[in-house]
């Protein structure tokens, strides 16, 4: 049961953005921005990184919405995504998205554990100042989209094929707009 | 040194805001609903909850930003913010905020630490719902900052002055806009 009173009806993040507008609107944004916005790194492979961090965070809403929404960018092909969250050194992803994932997992601990030589090494693999500095970022901001979703307690729900219709969503329209009605709708 | 080319003569995240002034947009509004914004909970408590998160992520820029922003909240007095930071059960502060503190503590080591244990005692102090979500949210979005900052290396001086100035900036006008210039401005 959540924490607070929540909207009922409304999974994960969903329930905290319908009971707080005014932070949710730049919480929107910024998501958008960083997963749906024009980039180098494909939106796959933000997606890919995002759930990797709520992975190691541990958050079950997060990281199979996103993991829906990277297996929707990428020709549906859940098994890359549970890889990468299993042994991302392993999976059939470049090897400059093995360097940024390195980052990401840095930042996830704490953001001082990233190291000039993790940079290097990723710049060395073809990652430009842009592409590290989102990295650092999205693992940063899912720091925060993971606690609040936990940290309320929401409501997560297990039906495989919702949180598929939601990253089909995401893939398609981004972050601005809410994916999901009540779940009675 | 940082990272990434960012600007220089801009401390902390400001020059990862004017880095990518798509992102920076979203994370000050974010900052200014939460801190700023109409609240029942006052600016100096809001920013205390924030200095305390960031000093337990060992992030200098936050936490001696933010805990210049509580100090100009409350009459500057610097005493009672370094006694949140170090044992903020011995400080001069509400029982309610000592169990906001609590909650934010729990959310900064992951969001499945905060217990329902936590939240009532937190309501029979008198938190509301809302009270709840910000801090939770709060901890949530600074446990974002102090990895984007420290994550990415950026440049921290250590003047007093400059902290103490800026504080006084945030405490007065919010997050929306720039608090200081290049450093040599």
């Amino acid at each position: 049961m959540p924490h607070i009173s929540l909207p009922e009806g409304l999974p994960g993040i969903t329930s905290g953005f319908a009971f707080r507008p005014e932070t949710a609107k730049p919480m929107r944004e910024l998501a958008h921005v960083l997963l749906h916005g024009p980039n180098s790194l494909s939106p796959g492979e933000r997606e890919l990184i995002a759930t990797y961090v709520s992975s190691r965070n541990d958050c079950y809403f997060c990281q199979t919405s996103h993991g829906a929404a990277a297996a929707a960018h990428l020709s549906k092909d859940w098994g890359l995504v549970d890889q990468v969250k299993q042994n991302f050194q392993a999976a059939d992803v470049s090897d400059k998205l093995k360097a940024l994932l390195i980052i990401a997992g840095k930042v996830q601990e704490g953001g001082k554990r990233v190291t000039a030589e993790d940079v290097a090494h990723a710049r060395e693999l073809g990652a430009t100042d842009l592409e590290i500095h989102d990295t650092v970022l999205i693992a940063a901001a899912f720091s925060m989209y993971n606690r609040y979703v936990d940290g309320l307690a929401t409501w997560q729900p297990e039906d495989p094929a919702m949180y598929a219709k939601m990253g089909e969503h995401l893939a398609s329209h981004g972050y601005l707009t809410p994916s999901t009605g009540p779940a009675s709708s």
